[in-house]
């Protein structure tokens, strides 16, 4: 017997690029950002949100909107658990671009995956036994500029070679940004000027240092060539904001900012 | 002074490929499935047949043809043992096209390589030293069925995502072969029908369950492209048999069942 | 405030070339040749020399020439202590072909990177505090031949899979070059005739036994295609010499020979 409550048709690939976000873990990092999380779906995609234990990073609600699957199909409001880590093992023997049909049977509290000649059936987790999704800061910034992922990501790795944090500078009057870090003899930074940025408004002169592990961890899972809107004040949180799976998917990430010392 | 038994001048990447038939090491897997072995020359080729030492799987015997090698002789019969982890430690300098001259001289007791500007000499192992070849069963089975070495790899590589074994069950009724696993709460299965075969006889219902690390150190070595003949019935070992070696080695390989406890 | 002693243009791949000579790591072997070393900076480029700590081997006082950089300036000559693995971590970010300008600043006591929007800072190392130069030995060897970077490798990697240890015999008569090695019942040699190489001189028949380690870690940094000419003699150093960096760096090397025991 069974029960489809959810079920759909998606590119292995884009659903990965989903689970990704969340499940993200760079080089040199232990876990991922959540192994775990609630999945919520309804007739418009499939709904999570999610925060680390320490309470330092969030990834804001948003959906995997119903146009990135091939087909969809919801029963009302429907809130399960899932293992992340496993679903992506169940993922990669299909190829990116191979379709693969999802549902979720509430009688045998399964999440059924059928790909070529595969089948295969994962166990749900209680949705009251994973981590209370975060609530969200009503938050506003002074200075936002857009970069790619690339720019995002070059710019981590510099700090990575010299710190353990980077500290994030607007200067409203040379209209720069800098990504700094200092080690004990060595420094490093990146400096991106208002020709640099895709657009940008730098009103204030700012400045919020944060953890490098959490911001790879948010910045793992952006494309290359996707278009990343930062969101900067001080001693503030910093907003990343964009699009992944193929557009279907609007991601809005938060990080605190640590208390500077120097 | 030296005295040549056998000799032959072979491409390395075929002859890697025969010697990997029994030295499979899939990932995952600790050892190899066998790491030395008896080899026998005549002159219809290199014999071999190995068991692993739990007595569950086995390679028949059979012979790397002589048509394998540009060129090849032997004086009668020789049997030599043979650390083949060692001889493909010796071909990897060597490029997969580049030919080998091998040649096994008992004076010395030693198998030498001869490639580019290379000299190598192997000690060769006691072959009484070795554990005794397997006697082979003399088993029928009712159903059998072809299928690519990439049916059989994706079968596996499904089924290992949930368990340590398999059951391969044949429904003579829907004409249908199903590679079944069951972890604690995870299922997985791969559903062959007949026309997904390149050729089928299912004559009986049956089923078998196997290990599923012994299974795939039979299939690591199989082409994606080899067709392999899988022979099954109720509770009753498993034969696979296919061509490697361009087509000049062919083999047949055997696996116990397991008893169902389920 | 800052003091620039000297400063350089140049591609961040042909410098990679430059340090990898001295910070060669092979498969295999703990730690680099050497990690730290001094630096000479002068109107010619950059001047190198190090040894090993056991005195085994060592890289004679090279430059990387004026002419590897796209613009070059050095206030006198000035000496550094740099540390190697650092410099190349903070060179990895940037693509081989990309231009990064370097600038040795004596007020802060720092390497500064620049290229692309990354601006790095690395701290420069006591010169006092690095391992003594070491005296070149005035040598004079009655052999000498010239073979490819290749072919030296090919060479290498066959002795190291049987022993620790090469000898490189030349046996005059013959006209032939040998690398032998010999393990406890294994053995490997390859044999270049004077038709291999591209140039030799073999006067007189000699053979020297040198450890592996120290080989693989001088001949890592050759380029396949490279020109190496080596020069030995009878139980004598050997010495290898190449042109590195796109032909701005005349490498020579030294290996001291091990007793013979057999």
């Amino acid at each position: 017997m069974s029960e489809i409550v959810a079920e759909g048709i998606i590119e292995a690939g884009r659903f990965e690029d989903f689970l990704n976000v969340y499940h993200s873990k760079p080089t040199g990092v232990d876990s991922p950002f959540v192994s775990e999380c609630k999945m919520h779906f309804d007739d418009d995609g499939i709904h999570v949100a999610v925060g680390d234990a320490a309470n330092v990073a969030m990834i804001n609600p948003s959906k995997l909107d119903v146009r990135a699957f091939e087909s969809y199909e919801a029963a009302g409001r429907v809130t399960v658990g899932m293992n992340l880590t496993r679903i992506l093992d169940f993922l990669k023997p299909a190829g990116g671009g191979e379709l693969v049909h999802l549902s979720v049977d509430m009688e045998t509290r399964r999440l059924r995956f059928e790909y070529g000649a595969a089948n295969l059936s994962l166990g749900l987790i209680d949705p009251e036994s994973i981590r209370k999704e975060p609530d969200v800061p009503d938050i506003e910034l002074p200075n936002w500029f857009i970069i790619t992922g690339e720019q995002l990501a070059d710019a981590l790795e510099i700090a990575d070679l010299v710190s353990d944090h980077v500290r994030i500078s607007v200067d409203a009057d040379a209209e720069e940004i800098t990504f700094g870090a200092k080690g004990d003899i060595d420094d490093g930074s990146v400096v991106y000027g208002k020709t640099d940025c895709i657009d940008s408004q730098l009103a204030e002169t700012s400045e919020s240092l944060f953890s490098l592990d959490y911001l790879r961890m948010l910045a793992k899972p952006i494309p290359s060539d996707a278009e990343v809107t930062v969101d900067v004040g001080q001693e503030y949180p910093m907003m990343l904001s964009w699009e992944g799976a193929d557009g279907h998917h609007d991601v809005t990430q938060l990080v605190a900012p640590r208390i500077q010392s120097d």
